[in-house]
């Protein structure tokens, strides 16, 4: 029995965690099946037994796991007969970089473009606990973070240029099927359709057509969640 | 009997190329003994059987390869009993993204502190072709670009940012041991220590200790061959 608290909006059902969904298309390809439970920034004691307040945390029977990347590692470990999310220990090892390209190059300039939109889009009780930490975060009102995000697109679209000429070559990360990786920085852009209508990509962009690929994974996972069809 | 040209400067030891040097180390790896003929910019013409006039070019008994990506397929394609370069078709597919953000994130930051380096270093035939094909890429005199690298210093050991975060958790890129994705990005930095005094990482940096280690590699080929200490 798989548990997962993830982070949803005023609307239970809009999911739009980067971190949460990584987790959510690993357990796919995994094919597990998982309850997921909405969870709200402040809920922080709901996550009492792991003694942190965010999420991914997934429980697994009696064991509660947390942070995307132990999570990923625990669903490697742990279910060695399902598809594999790595493809052995190389593609393991390369998958860091992988996360550590989308939390702070993607991440960092798509956070700046969005993070309004996040605000709208947090429950009621989240709002003031939201809107005060990015505001700590960035020094500024969130007003202000994205008032001139039009002219923030071109370098955001211009970060993903490693991104865009390894997809111009092979359908995912992973080669043609998709691993981890791919869910790793799929997560970002799942994260802006769940609360954004802001067009990230163009529609020529090699970007556009992958995550194309992805939303219709495992019969439209990532497709179908509640989110902006941008 | 494998042969590789290798790009030289005006001293024929003095071996700069950034593609070059992964194959250099995707050869060591492999345990391939190869000799390198020192090749010069403007030698097109010895590159004829390749229809194209690029190093790396490597000679395989009766077979010509080139462009470095190719080149490191063929080792592993052809060399299966040799340690692998991948690690297996996941890792393989996974590479691909390294080498896109090298060429593009770290060459595309690296040249413009160095590139006057590099003209002074270069063979004397070689050194108008190098200056005019350089200066219309870059729209400027070399000069110039360099002009202000003290300033652009911050903003290229930023960008190295993922590198360095996974380099913090684990030795390589490649995780206990190197893999081509580690020999794709050290080539930017042994490319840049054949021809340049210019310090690029601070000694703290986990960049530093990593490139440290690759220089050790295969009895310390990279690390004593023709360069800058720095």
């Amino acid at each position: 029995m798989l548990t997962l608290y993830d982070l949803a909006g005023a609307e239970p059902d809009r999911r739009f965690s980067p971190y949460c969904w990584r987790i959510r298309m690993a357990l796919a390809h995994k094919g597990l099946e998982v309850e997921t439970l909405p969870w709200r920034f402040t809920e922080k004691d709901r996550l009492a037994p792991t003694g942190q307040g965010r999420v991914p945390v997934l429980v697994d029977g009696e064991r509660w796991v947390w942070d995307s990347w132990t999570i990923a590692n625990h669903l490697e470990d742990h279910y060695p007969d399902r598809p594999s999310l790595f493809g052995g220990p190389a593609g393991r090892a390369l998958s860091r970089f992988y996360v550590q390209w989308t939390d702070t190059v993607v991440h960092g300039g798509l956070v700046r473009l969005v993070v309004l939109d996040i605000l709208r889009h947090c429950h009621e009780k989240d709002r003031a606990y939201f809107r005060q930490s990015r505001e700590e975060r960035f020094g500024a009102p969130l007003e202000t973070v994205v008032a001139d995000r039009e002219a923030q697109l071109p370098a955001f679209r211009e970060s993903l240029t490693p991104l865009r000429l390894t997809l111009r070559s092979q359908p995912f990360l992973g080669g043609d099927q998709p691993l981890y990786a791919d869910y790793t920085v799929f997560g970002a852009f799942q994260w802006a359709r769940g609360i954004s209508e802001f067009k990230l990509l163009s529609e020529d962009d090699p970007v556009h057509a992958w995550r194309g690929r992805m939303l219709a994974l495992f019969g439209g996972l990532a497709g179908n969640a509640k989110g902006y069809a941008v």
